[in-house]
């Protein structure tokens, strides 16, 4: 089969509304192309849960394994609060499963997105977050709890910092060549690994600017000073807090794409909201992330900067133009942004 | 001995010149009072490590454990980059032989601060953090680090959850009886035993609203929504992130007191700024937030709430007329702004 294997991953909630947008998106831009790929719908999260009481069920995650790329929409909901095996399990371990030890989220706001940043902008901002995204206090070991008593284990190896570090530096060396270490190495005995591992690699490559950052001065610097940052480095959950953080000085959740890649295995590309229940089936979510995540995902697993750029410039011409949903003040659905998106690729 | 006694820990860099500041406010303002205390000036963090080799010499705890309050400037600092008992291992270890549990940070933007905010603001904003700053994994043990491996572990048992609890909602309700548990349980085994245990205080208090959001969320909308809070309570390593994420949205680092405190030792006023390396011996350090923290200590620990205010109007009245230090626009000297204040106190 020389197709392309997508395997797709609607989810719960407005998972699948946003996700119907992002396989539009994929089959115009690929429309007369010698892009050729397949897809395959499997259920994940929560609507895996009712289908099968497991988030992950066995023939979802051998499609993923088998696949190209994964696209994700979002996961979760108060349907399934307090269910043992949660759509957030699943979600750990599909990362786990697939070695999906980076995390990258971007953090642009560029003029045209300037207005709906809450924070007052003097400077383009352009950075990148490198989360480690499979080890640390989301999976160490002892994790225990009594009535009395719990324990979560913060831990971490040389060669798990060692090999997320160098996706960082590498990336720094297609940007502005500096990476900054984000830890508490003033407290903690896994920062102190950190810095020594990362140091290491640093000195492989000399045109980087390395240095360093304690987490709750970074929580500080990505309000008042973002646009000094180009690739933030740092662990499991730092990453989880400042990438949310980031994401909340675009003002524009709805537009964030993301990728979990690992060293072999096919990458997954998901926006970095979640399911939001509040607005499910009214037709109003925000699409951009997920149609971004397509492009990433054209651009990084299948190298088509070609498709990726044809799908950024139709969504810059939307935000341009206002064509969009309401939570970025517009009053179109997520049926007309889209057709929109189409359209402009179609012309172009 | 029928006076107060106040242990005064000025610290490095900065920290004597604000501490300089805090002294002769409270002197102004007890003056003709019935209001007594004596202070006791003891090494703290690197300058005691200069003196001692140790940044918290047995004398010094002493002297704080016999006092009724203490005062602390600003510690650590390049000098010290890489000694084995840091300026802040210092301070980790006086927090957990002082037993000082809870630490307590306001966040306020008023009219008359509005301005100096990165964050649009269209809302007043007051909320506290509560932050839990004797346990988890600041203080869990096993802690270990080999050249291959390292490990912290976060440990939290359910007396120490309940204490803090008990302080956040007793506090809550002397504001807006709202308080807001900030966690990850939808990972973290602690967080579940956070969420087991706060639930149980919040029932002993039926006036107060009660609900939680995960850290990363929180994050987030201290950046969108500060408004929304009222009182934050939080384990300690997330109350480190997110209390100076608060303190930046207020873009006036440099006027913010905190008080940390126990069940029954002193309690610990200080500056939630650092020591400011780079604009140590210039005479410029902002003083406002050590002076607020003697007015925080004049309310909390001796109830004088009389002469607090008076502190709390004179420090606004140099706000309101630009009388400050060049972080908010001014050029004036921490000389200057302190005698305006000092005058400003005498002439009320
Ligand atoms: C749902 C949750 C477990 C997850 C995480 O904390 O990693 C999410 O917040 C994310 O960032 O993808
Ligand atoms: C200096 C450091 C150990 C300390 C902490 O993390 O608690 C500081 O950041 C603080 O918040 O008081």
């Amino acid at each position: 089969n020389s197709k392309y294997q997508i395997a797709v991953l609607a989810g719960d909630y407005i998972g699948p509304e946003i996700m119907a947008s992002g396989l539009q998106v994929l089959k115009t831009v690929s429309e007369n192309t010698d892009f050729d790929y397949e897809i395959s719908e499997v259920p994940f999260g929560g609507q895996a849960i009712d289908q099968t009481n497991d988030p992950l069920p066995d023939a979802t995650l051998e499609t993923c394994q088998n696949s190209d790329a994964i696209l994700l929409a979002a996961i979760g909901g108060p349907k399934w609060d307090g269910v043992e095996k949660s759509p957030e399990s699943g979600l750990l371990r599909i990362r786990q499963e697939l070695g999906l030890f980076t995390n990258i989220r971007p953090t642009i706001i560029n003029s045209t997105m300037k207005s709906f940043s809450p924070i007052k902008i003097t400077e383009p901002i352009d950075f990148v977050i490198v989360r480690e995204l499979t080890s640390g206090i989301y999976f160490g070991q002892p994790r225990e709890k009594s009535q009395t008593q719990a324990i979560d284990t913060m831990r971490y190896s040389s060669e798990e910092i060692r090999r997320v570090a160098k996706v960082a530096f590498d990336m720094a060396m297609q940007r502005n060549k500096h990476v900054t270490l984000v830890d508490k190495a003033n407290v903690l005995a896994t920062s102190k690994l950190w810095r020594e591992v990362v140091i290491d690699v640093a000195r492989e490559y000399p045109e980087v600017k390395y240095d360093t950052s304690y987490v709750d001065s970074a929580a500080m610097k990505i309000i008042s000073k973002p646009g000094q940052f180009d690739v933030i480095l740092t662990e499991n959950l730092f990453g989880d807090i400042l990438s949310d953080e980031a994401a909340q000085i675009t003002g524009s959740l709805g537009t964030i794409p993301s990728m979990s890649k690992g060293e072999v295995s096919p990458a997954l590309y998901e926006p970095i909201h979640g399911s939001a229940p509040d607005i499910a089936g009214k037709g109003i979510a925000n699409p951009l992330s997920m149609i971004k995540s397509v492009a990433m995902m054209l651009q990084y697993s299948f190298g088509r900067m070609d498709l990726a750029k044809q799908i950024m410039t139709a969504v810059d011409k939307s935000v341009d133009k206002k064509i969009v949903t309401p939570d970025l003040g517009g009053d179109y659905s997520t049926t007309k942004v889209t057709e929109f998106i189409v359209d402009s690729i179609k012309e172009s």
